[in-house]
């Protein structure tokens, strides 16, 4: 054990923590999530570090060895070698103070050892004074969530073009598979399921859109306002020159924030991102609502296609098979609904110069980000790309549909064609046997008009 | 006009109005909503008005004329009669205080009258001095919402009865029409369409004891409170003396707050009950989804029941039948989740002595009241009473069900069943025929256990 | 009365009526909201529909004379001339279908009068075949509502803008009023009332610029994809058509939906305007509850600002003024989130080739959209524009503040000021007296740190 | 590695895992939350296994060796010897299938050790037909989400007495402590510190009652329903058996669903938990920020109480104390409402004879009753029992308050009070210097009405 001390007192650390006193305080304080905070915010609270070091030292205001110091022990946390260090509860300190005076004291540590001092000596590298130079909580905490968004939606658009490609594929492969459309789940107008696979890849890529404009918002910082946004205790061109080192360290190109104290109080840029997350996660429940729904039987359902089996179905009725895949997605859905639920309620909890709701803002938009990523991959691995078409049963359902003779309305009008439906569903005729027995078409007329069933046909 | 003052100055009134210069000031204020505060809580105030005065005058503190004038103001209000007097948008101040004090005036104007005064006097009856004796809008405007609700749960369970009646109805009606189960929407054991329908009714009376519990603790009132619930002010007695009053005149039986600071804070008994709300209404979703999709087709769908047609489904494909019912109390349940989601929100947001959401709170509870009340109505109506079902496509989904198999568990064991459905599966024969072919039992003996596929069958 | 039929057989209607026998239908069915469908999607389907209707006369699909009377039949109704005749409940057939056929049998009437037909007689000018040729609800109603969303954002901005530059005004005005930071609610970093001004303006841009995003969204429109978007029973030039007439009449800058059935089943551009609303309502609940607590008191609270006084606080409390624009701006935001909850909850329900809650979803737009409008006046008119500052009481909250001392931190290094903060805590000295008597700066020095407090000052 | 073989062909399994084949294509499938499904409720679906095989044994449907290895294997899971058997994640079949399975096989495997057999043998011991006789997924998986539920409700209640204690004690510590009230955040009428803590304490207390009431519900289960609730494959008596064994075993008592099929079907009574715990999140946030806001400060906020220091709160502002723990709190309470988001909309999503939601309702209940365990006894722990009153500012706060005039109304009148309290804001006297001053009444008058103003008065 070492003794570390602080404005509040002396404190017992164990003598392998690379973290000192504020920590120790905090993991004693903290324990309502009984989660640690996620690291990928950890790792981009250590990528500014880097940054603000950089940024120091470019101004002067830092020195070369403990700058480089600084540097090495974020590459040893970067590449994975202390995640055990950084073991505080999610709900902590609303600005994350916990968290980020954790990640002070692992560099500060790090580096002093580095420099030939000792863990806690808070001389050789002081987390204040030196990892945390001309930094705040305020300011450095919402920069990282914004950084580690950004990285998290590079790994959903990898995840998502996948499955946008996925179903385009099936878009082609169905494309000649001429079914009925349901609207209100009732027979409605001639569809083929390429159309319907088509539109799933469309909502995916706008959805993707979505998500993207709003990422964008994200790359205006605050890191370097210090406390309240203003820049207190900084040099005027510090904020600048750590967006520099910062941009050059990643390949984003983030900007400094317009409005440094409008950054520190308001995280609707973050709202924006949960928001555009959750239209996905809406657009992913409908899809994968419809599918269970066209995959519904084997016998007493629609049965228009089959999803690849994964797994027996049920612990009691054998040969069971269930759209398991779909449904695990369809859980993940709504949980990223509570997310936002969560995340949209903390937006609106800010007071004065700070929301005290960041860490729980940045752990469920990690969380949101990690569950589409994932369920994305599912999805379209594990369900979309073995979908395979029941293309009788589909071509059953188009030449039975009450909703075919919709096709008729412009060569006979409404009213009849109502008369003539009802007439159908009475006798169970379909609707060629009846234009047929009426005469109210030629076979091959009717047969030309059917196969422009799918787009604009006059 | 007349002029009227107050401690901010003078004001013009128009000569026909029955409300005073604290309503007109918020006429002017207020116009977010676009909604005036709805008239069951404004009438819920003037009951409250109506048993403070009783209990003013019971105490010594309010003479008697002035509390029969008071009272026969009350019931011309009651009676409908002064309707257009409260004009006040629904986001006002905080704690009702406008509509409050537009109650108040209403009443001490048109019983000064009633003495012979003008009104506008403000001697004769004042609003605040007589009307508003020993009360306070933080008091008064909670309890009034207390006793709008409990009036309303009213009408709730006189509309859910008859619903839950329907659903026992089509139960009995119901109760031998075979079909198959499906859970994740495949082939599951054997249930009856009746079974299905009793599930409903169950499911209604439950959502019903739910809200029954939760308005159990709208009885609790602050009225007489007084401010911050201290019942500064007032005699001792005076809280007990007008709930006794009320309850005479509503036969509800309200108790005085335990607590009379909490109860003036924390809305939580309120929030109670718009969570019960949003159960039933998250029942009816799915009820209402079932129904929907119960009755899918009519030829490409699940055809296993048929609503009642209520209109031409639509304006392109001539006759079309849609479950609009359904749809439209689909809609409704929707929108009580989000009121409950404003509700809840407003709910957290108390500060100090009080919470400043009262009329959003108010306005929400009434809406979700109403809407729930006219949507079970218009279902037990429109819709369940005059369901149908198709029997024989019952029947057959009955027959054909993959889940049919899992009566044979006990006697075949469940991985040679397994085995089994997925032959059946692929040849497209069903149970029986295979079951006879392979001579796993004689056809009275699959015809008893078939007879059993309902009920506990060992 | 006269008879109208129907494929679901005859029934009366009112003489005077405009719109027909569907209305009629959906009148006697639909209760379950007490509401109507907002007007302003009634007015933007009569758009829709002129547009419709000049797309098919240059197609040649509707005759000249029957195109004319459509036309001067939509222009009565834009003039709000039978606003009374749209009188169907927003929850009603999921897709719009009863407000859609209401639409086109009021202009049907009109036109057919014109012409020298008879309401009702449906040969003069048919609501089907000739309003709604080559239409269908499940394009034309969500058409709507974008259309009716774009007119509604013009509302907005000129709204918002009047609202920023309010707080930008401000900014100016308080740009020397010195006053603590709180972070926390606990003493911070300085700050002047102007920046804190200044932060809510550029809230309010970020704000709407978001919305305008979202916006821009909306102008890809599905008309005239009919039924399931596949464009059946059209011409391949119909929707660029219409999509042209559209534009010409109403200035914006529509575009045909790149796959007309994903914009018939998915709704997520919609849910992004929602959610868009809701981080404005969000990002206004954090400044009105901050201008309440700024200007607590008059005598215990922070009192840094006065709010414009609008009337008489409280029933009880003689004298009492209370924040209430800022409390009733804060209701109206949270009841703009409840708005966007059920929008949310609805996009995720949609089925197949249609989403049933397009009324739902369009009356919360509507709601969502008005409340913000209104609400933005208000605060702008009787709010901010009013707000005086105290600033003896900002200057000594900055001089006594805790958080002041920051500014020492690179002189003379966290740990040591630390010390002083909680030394000064103890003595109830304030920083300038401490660093004097303890000779830490001269007081000139002093001074020239002091200025620099609301910015970088290395 | 060992093979097991199911009806979808054979996997390899890892030689030491006690889990089979479904587990392990289970494990292949679902990745989607990146979190296991909680160890509460696989314990809880053990403990209902064990009650299941007693019923099965006692009914003679299974030998008694079987059936004491069974126990024997329950015990060790439920001593936590195989924690790391139960790898699923949270997001999978949505009925819980994958996980009920898992249990299933560890159970089977390590019985079918007891009694000399080999994991994966499936003779000695079936996971389907032994293990799980008479069971299905959609009664046990459920079922165990209630009895988890109960479980947790003891630690929440355990929880909850001494938070709801340690407000009882501030309130009798404070009872003399007299301050300003604040409604509106405006000076109102007198309260003390005392009475304010008592609300707190009422107000848990209440929210506690709240979750008891709920929780009640939870005691009616549907094991042994099998797969849609009819009770197929099992004899009459075989619930009433199950439910007597686990009320036994556990000491609670739960009783027979009395409708089989709505409690397959409908998971309203977890959606009134989850409503109940929302609630008492709803209550500590807005408790939590009252405390946050009477001990803003230390030199510019309100500073009528002291919350015990925990840590340093800036990284940049030294000396600085923040209310972490409330923060803490007051983020895990957002959580919770996040959660209860999630758990509502899965709640009204389920179809037909189904919920598929299971694994995400559960979750999220489990989630939500840790959080709020840990936070009420953080909350107790941490801060409530170390707060401090500053009486002296309190006091002052009392005797300067605007709203202590309102005592003056029963002698003067709302109208002259109200010209009093304005003439006092603008010379800064206050209500006792005025009274004097004007000889409203004589001191020792005055002090008699000041000591009765927090109890009725008159």
């Amino acid at each position: 054990m070492r003794i570390e001390k602080d404005s509040m007192g002396p404190i017992e650390i164990p003598e392998e923590a690379w973290y000192g006193i504020h920590t120790s305080r905090s993991l004693d304080n903290f324990d309502a999530a009984g989660e640690t905070l996620p690291l990928e915010i950890v790792h981009a609270i250590v990528r500014l570090k880097a940054a603000c070091a950089a940024a120091n030292e470019r101004l002067g205001l830092l020195d070369k060895d403990r700058c480089q110091a600084i540097h090495r022990a974020c590459e040893q946390i970067l590449a994975g070698r202390h995640d055990d260090q950084f073991p505080i509860d999610i709900f902590q300190s609303g600005s994350g103070t916990s968290s980020h005076m954790n990640v002070n004291e692992v560099i500060a540590n790090l580096a002093a050892v580095e420099l030939g001092g000792k863990p806690g000596d808070r001389t050789t590298v002081h987390p204040n004074d030196h990892v945390n130079k001309g930094q705040s909580t305020n300011n450095v905490f919402p920069s990282a969530i914004r950084l580690a968004c950004l990285q998290l939606h590079r790994g959903l658009q990898g995840a998502l073009e996948p499955l946008v490609a996925a179903f385009e594929k099936k878009a082609e492969e169905f494309a000649n598979v001429a079914k009925s459309g349901r609207t209100h789940l009732q027979d409605a107008v001639p569809v083929t399921l390429g159309q319907e696979f088509g539109a799933y890849a469309r909502a995916m890529q706008k959805a993707g859109c979505r998500i993207a404009m709003a990422a964008e918002n994200l790359r205006e910082i605050g890191v370097g306002g210090n406390a309240v946004g203003t820049g207190i205790n900084t040099k005027p061109s510090f904020r600048e020159t750590i967006v520099r080192s910062l941009n050059d360290a990643t390949g984003f190109s983030f900007t400094v924030a317009e409005n440094g104290i409008e950054i520190t109080q308001f995280m609707s840029d973050m709202g924006q991102v949960s928001a555009a997350l959750r239209l996905l996660a809406l657009d992913l429940l409908k899809i994968t609502n419809d599918l269970r729904l066209m995959a519904s039987g084997p016998n007493t359902g629609l049965g228009e296609i089959r999803l690849p089996a994964v797994e027996p179905g049920s612990s009691i009725m054998p040969g069971k098979i269930n759209p398991s895949i779909c449904e695990a997605a369809n859980m993940a859905c709504v949980q990223v609904v509570g997310c936002d639920a969560a995340i949209a309620m903390a937006c609106g909890l800010g007071q004065l110069e700070l929301n005290t709701h960041l860490p729980l803002i940045g752990a469920n938009l990690v969380k949101a980000f990690n569950i589409l990523i994932r369920t994305s991959r599912m999805l379209e691995k594990k369900c979309v790309l073995g979908i395979q078409a029941d293309e009788q049963r589909c071509r059953n359902n188009f030449e039975n549909s009450a909703g075919l003779a919709t096709l008729l309305n412009p060569a006979v009008g409404y009213d009849r064609v109502a008369v003539l439906v009802k007439e159908g569903l009475a006798s169970g005729k379909n609707l060629k046997t009846l234009v047929l027995e009426k005469k109210l078409m030629s076979e091959p007329e009717l047969e030309r008009l059917l196969s422009k069933a799918f787009e604009p046909n006059l």
